[in-house]
């Protein structure tokens, strides 16, 4: 058993750097999992992708429904999955509510996943 | 109801561009939520980030253990989460089982992630 352990412990300056970088602090793992988990079911992913890239920035809930074959109160679900794991964000004008993805988490997310070339072997 | 619906056909060049370019193809949502969800997991996000970070670019199971108050199975089982999704790639060497992050597929989840500052309004 090798005694060179990495260390998991808090370091808030070690938040958003790569995992390839660094080990991930157990207490940021726990918060980021939980975003990485809005975007593991397919709908949700296809969701947050037909908000972030509709023109404008922003797309109205009656533009992102009907290209599933789901109901209202499902989609409505995800949605809100999404959102309380902080990726969109609403407002309601007049009937519907539009949703824009919020860059900086989505962001984050992306950073922690970049591998840099000379750390790893593709398999 | 907006008659300009995104559409979510099937569109092999689509695939792995950012999400905020273009809607996902519901043929890629499923691969990449599969891997999405594999990150979903606190304990999964820091394994990945032990092997991803430790030198030399792969870590020795026993390495990897030890920081974690979790049985050997428990471990054995988010390890083997990560492989099925793709992200991590084992091989035995006498005694252990020695694993390497799969840049490729780990830079897809990360691409995908790619918002540009042009299109999308932070929260």
């Amino acid at each position: 058993m090798s005694k060179q352990l990495p260390v998991l412990t808090t370091d808030a300056a070690g938040c958003c750097a790569p995992l390839a970088q660094m080990p991930l602090p157990a207490e940021h793992a726990a918060r980021l999992a939980k975003a990485y988990k809005a975007l593991g079911d397919p709908v949700r992913l296809q969701l947050l992708s037909l908000i972030a890239s509709h023109p404008g920035g922003e797309a109205c809930v009656c533009d992102i429904t009907a290209p599933f074959e789901l109901t209202g109160p499902t989609i409505s679900h995800h949605l809100k999955v999404l959102r309380e794991a902080g990726l969109i964000a609403g407002e309601r004008r007049g009937t519907w509510v539009y949703y824009r993805p919020v860059r900086e988490a989505i962001t984050e997310l992306s950073t922690l996943l970049v591998v840099p070339q000379a750390t790893a072997t593709v398999s």
